[in-house]
């Protein structure tokens, strides 16, 4: 059966992790095709090694990594040392990491903040599943000005 | 026959890939020469991987990643992400990858950022197929100034 | 017997690694599941490829990188490259190096300096520990806004 | 016979490679000991993966890679993503790639930008030549404070 | 008999490797149990890739990369990616290569700046002595706030 890696943190201050997990087990083949591995670590600049160990050593065939990089001028450099150990890491394997950040400072509402982490995890958690299984759903959608967090931008009027 | 990747996003609010594809298959030898292989991905971080795979996996003897990066200063930096990627990319491939980036904030026109996605995609299309099959195109402009989406600076005057 | 390498440096004011070794002295399994490897290098830019060595020379299962960037502008590009190194040593090694980073100029007292750095330092050789023999502590933490350094931050209200 | 090559661009507005090979070719051994093999790319973003493609598949000594950045503000962030996969270019091959970036904005005047590129070009395929076949003639010039495209800066008064 | 290889640059406006080579000359065991290499190339940029190659080419044991970047802005922006370039190498050859830089504006006297250089890079002379020899040298230091080119900072009071 596939895997599908899901690694999330401690420092983010909502359970992203958990509506990436509930998107995948709801798309079809959860639990035939393919199934969840999850894994938590301490911070966002410790995803990128977590992805790559349950890429290599666990054999997932996609991960989606979720971060939510704090308000601090320091938190910004460290989301872009994140980002690019993501990319690395999937230039290294040869496989999708999708990643999921989630900048707390995209919004001053608690619950805005929610609703956008949701969305955002369970569209890429889609994305994930597109990738692997039904990448015509991607090519479709090119150009659309696809959004994931937000509303659609839609394509240039 | 040969195989010329172009990789495309749903982020992106016009389908750059249809030009790029459009544009190859009006150069001479497609379909006997070489063909087009193409995939969407979601974002512009996710087009270095896809084009290592399409090239190490498939074949893929150069490719072309087209990109939109938004408004936002966070679009600024995620594109610079991208860029290193797509640079990792090339170099651990030895192969060719041509970013075409048109920034959003580029024009305030929709007009003309339709112009300016098409002008460059095209443009790097035919650099693309030039890099394979006829350097001496690109050894005769040397330092002539030319530009893609807008017009040629041409040389010092 | 598992090894968990601590590299700390000379350039730092506060001696970070006592405090990490001191903890990791009193978890479940020291120096009969585990020993801890020590070593002090100049600068937080010489980390990387320490803790690199200790993994790959000496066999090290993770590491625990301790540095204190000073307070000049230099200083936060160098920290920016210190840890682009960690990041990558990372990655090279499917191996996780928690970065403890202390800037000197988080906060302007000593004392708080101080008991930033034990808290930081404890917390993360905690982490490394939970990492490695109880990764179920930090799932159970997730997006549950926890801090090192300083109190968590709880999660969203 | 060893090969030196040359790599520049359609986008740069002067042909700087062209000065690149002229002094070559006035160096001792040329067409004998070494011969000049040249590639034209779009922009400077292409060089670092032309420059490892000449030196891993045609088996160039060492590469030079002449570029001219524009002045727009994105054009530097171009300019160094392109700097850092010549370093990266070079460290994958253990070869020397000299890089020879005339920025646009250095000068207000054309001729002046003519002759920092003539300047720049010609000392730095000496500098090749040097690395190559005469490294005492680099040693000798050690904390010189010299200079490409300018009057050398000389040491410390 | 090991090596430590030492690479300068033209570039620089004081003979930085003067003062390494004199300082490791005067260490225990130089021409018995090590000797020095030695290496000059054009600029700081160049410096990375000169001593990979004394590592894995010539057999160094451990290198000491001196440049002096320049006072205009682009400078330090050569000077980050130098020192990826630095950071990179030591990661692909797990050896160790001490950066000793002296931006030219960190005084704007003359003779201060031949004062930084000099004790810079004989202070970190003696660190590469130290990593290779004497590691316990450096352990006693751990957390000192130990400075290279100017006093130490010592530990927080």
């Amino acid at each position: 059966m596939d895997k599908i890696a899901v690694v999330d943190t401690t420092f983010a201050r909502i359970n992203m992790g958990h509506f990436a997990r509930d998107e995948l087990s709801k798309c079809e083949g959860h639990g035939e095709r393919f199934e969840i591995i999850s894994k938590t670590v301490p911070g966002f600049k410790d995803l990128a090694v977590e992805c790559k160990r349950l890429i290599e050593i666990d054999g997932a065939k996609i991960a989606i990594a979720l971060g939510m990089p704090g308000k601090a001028d320091i938190d910004q450099v460290c989301a872009h040392e994140a980002s690019q150990g993501i990319m690395a890491a999937q230039l290294m394997t040869n496989t999708h990491i999708l990643e999921v950040f989630v900048h707390e400072n995209e919004t001053d509402s608690a619950d805005e903040l929610r609703r956008v982490c949701e969305d955002r995890a369970r569209k890429h958690a889609k994305n994930a599943f597109w990738i692997l299984y039904a990448p015509e759903e991607l090519a479709k959608r090119a150009g659309q000005g696809v959004r994931q967090g937000f509303e659609d931008a839609g394509p240039v009027a």
